[in-house]
């Protein structure tokens, strides 16, 4: 086995022990507790001896390879970190297809029946670990968002969207589906020419491109990561719509101007519950007295941190809410939700896309990179799949308007005129 | 003035002290204060001494008439409560229409910028007062709907729908908009033929019957209301749908059996949060492995209590609550919310087409009760007219399911198709 290298997601490197010879009774043993404490998923274990352990004999599909004993004490002593971290470094394997093998486990894994307040407390304690402060949310956005624009290229949309798109129709191509997204979130907005719309993570600037050339309205566009900015600004000039789009290089807490409409796809992750009162107040600042927004976000059903090893490599700082948290930006400030759709299994049909798209280019990140990035960005891919295959995320549109808003349409019908006239 | 009986509602009768003169300095000074409290909302106070007082000079379009000393020191005092009694009782009038002028007030009425936790002990204490414990429910459901099916019959649909109606037309009438609420969450709720559901607080059974007439699926509905289920049970034997519907006159906190799908139009506002968790256990319960539900509701952006002349004397133990409030039912047991949609100014027309039946009727409702039982629900059905239009409440229909359900809709296109081939 080849020992990778790491350096570009911060994974210590280990010397291997490499101390193979057999599995021991007692790291049997553990393993086997392991395995209960996921529920017994149909999975299969292989050791690096050669011996295999099965919860549910004959009912596996799939087999995660251990290639050492470090590897496996690893794994014992923080299931959810070193995984990732070995699976990166090639001293895990997946057999029989890594998105079945993780929507297995996830499927598998009991939930909590309860929020207790010691829950919540420990919730609160990890989330804490990365503050979103202003200095603390430039350093984690930096770390996941300005790994480069020509590795996002490879396997994004034409549009750069790094957000869940909208498959109305599950069969569209992901460039259809990612203008259906685009669309699906300024007719929710009912946007008109002439309004003004602040946008709040701006990525690439897609979104601000799209309502700016098909929606007729001004906007102001927020983000902190320089690489994206830079790159949105150039797109806006070469298709002659900077004079209707300002890409400013700051933080949400900054907005300043007052707007027709507030929206924000897939920053929330990013912004930590703590925060989620400033939010709520900037949001409240920003509308006018007619205004509405609209937030997009990966969620929860129930609350619980992120995965460790995601958190650490791949999204610092990142923390997806229940819906019951996303109140908190509302209702201090006698917001009126409107709508709330779960696209939940739009963004697995997504991330299979950029999975199938990402393969293709293997042999370029690993340039670009090294095997090992290569591997963590598979597994981040996959294991993101099957979270929101396995109910484990959810993707919340939240809809919303100013408590006096009577502007309102008579039903949702105006969202689907189109997807309906294609039928 | 006529002092009107008002044993229907159980208002204490007054003695009328009817020292009547003139307005004293005091007086006026202190129902300034109070117009203050509320906003300064553009109105016009006219005391029995013809004296006028107006917040916003010009401005009035409606104007109160305080018709004696006790009723302005009693509005002084509590003026949620008093206003609804002495409205009832005839000693205070509203000029230029009681809709506008409620309207107004509730436009202007300034609202909570934060909940804080001395606020939600000081609404948990207030919920308290009427307890919604097995018995107590039956107490407080029995005040209201157990009135006489005679007296809703004079001015709901030919359904009896007591729950806000669905109008993706405005122009729709009554009749219609509350079939289209029938169809609007069968549809939500993907009822196929043969399907079981099981239905929380059944109301006078129309929603079953429709479940069952046109989606073909079987029913056990649960009320605990007896004049309720005596003519849900006869219609649906005069409709031939009996083999296909069971109404059950128990509490919901008695719900057996399995079911493909539960579903709940108009009762949560009589469960009390602090219930919320074992409703979900009863869902939780109740729900198969495929299920998915749908719980409509009037709500709040906000968490407050309702008004304490509608909790007093027509509603007890009612408690609209906030989306927030409502993720305690699905939070602890991993349900998905799939859909919310706030139908607010449905309500507000729903409850404009009650009023204007009823008012066609108040010579028979003076027979069938008094005069003041006529203005309290005058009042009640107004006054729930503007909190809609204010936005003070709201309207929330939540679809959910269970987390790993992945047979959903790709879009929500399927809740439209009729509506669209009409226009």
């Amino acid at each position: 086995m080849k020992q990778e290298k790491a350096e570009n997601l911060g994974i210590p490197s280990f010397s291997s022990p490499a101390r193979h010879g057999q599995v021991a009774t007692p790291e049997r043993w553990l393993m086997r507790q392991l395995l209960r404490s996921l529920g017994d998923p149909p999975i299969r274990v292989r050791f690096w001896d050669g011996t295999e352990m099965e919860p549910v004999p004959g009912a596996a599909r799939t087999t995660v390879v251990i290639h050492d004993r470090f590897a496996l004490w690893r794994l014992l002593s923080h299931p959810m970190l070193h995984f990732g971290d070995d699976y990166s470094l090639g001293r895990i394997e997946v057999e029989g297809g890594l998105v079945e093998f993780l929507d297995t486990v996830f499927r598998h894994t009991p939930r909590a029946r309860s929020s207790s307040p010691t829950r919540r407390q420990l919730l609160e304690r990890l989330q804490r670990a990365r503050r979103n402060t202003l200095s603390g949310s430039r350093e984690n956005i930096h770390h996941h968002y300005d790994i480069g624009n020509s590795f996002y290229r490879l396997w994004l949309d034409h549009e750069m969207q790094y957000t869940c798109a909208y498959f109305p129709d599950p069969a569209m191509t992901l460039e259809a589906a990612q203008l259906a997204k685009l669309d699906h979130v300024c007719r929710k907005l009912q946007l008109k020419p002439g309004e003004s719309v602040v946008e709040a993570g701006c990525g690439w600037g897609g979104l601000a491109r799209h309502m700016a050339r098909y929606y007729g309205v001004r906007v102001r566009a927020y983000n902190i990561s320089t690489e994206q900015v830079a790159y949105a600004r150039e797109r806006a000039a070469q298709e002659g719509l900077a004079d209707r789009i300002e890409y400013v290089l700051d933080d949400y807490r900054t907005i300043s101007g007052e707007y027709d409409a507030f929206v924000s796809v897939g920053m929330l992750e990013h912004v930590g519950t703590e925060h989620y009162h400033v939010l709520g107040g900037v949001i409240d600042r920003a509308l006018k007295a007619g205004g509405r927004g609209l937030i997009h976000s990966i969620g929860r059903n129930q609350a619980q941190p992120m995965s460790a090893w995601a958190e650490r490599r791949i999204f610092p700082g990142a923390y997806p809410p229940t819906l019951r948290e996303m109140m908190m930006i509302f209702e201090p400030y006698d917001f009126s939700v409107l709508d709330v759709e779960n696209l939940r299994l739009h963004y697995a049909r997504t991330l299979g896309h950029w999975l199938e798209r990402y393969e293709t280019h293997v042999p370029l990140v690993e340039q670009m990179f090294d095997a090992a990035f290569v591997r963590a960005w598979r597994l981040y891919l996959a294991s993101s799949i099957a979270s929101f295959t396995s109910g484990s995320l959810q993707l919340f549109q939240v809809l919303f308007a100013r408590p006096q808003q009577n502007a309102l349409p008579w039903s949702r019908a105006h969202l689907y005129h189109d997807h309906l006239r294609k039928e």
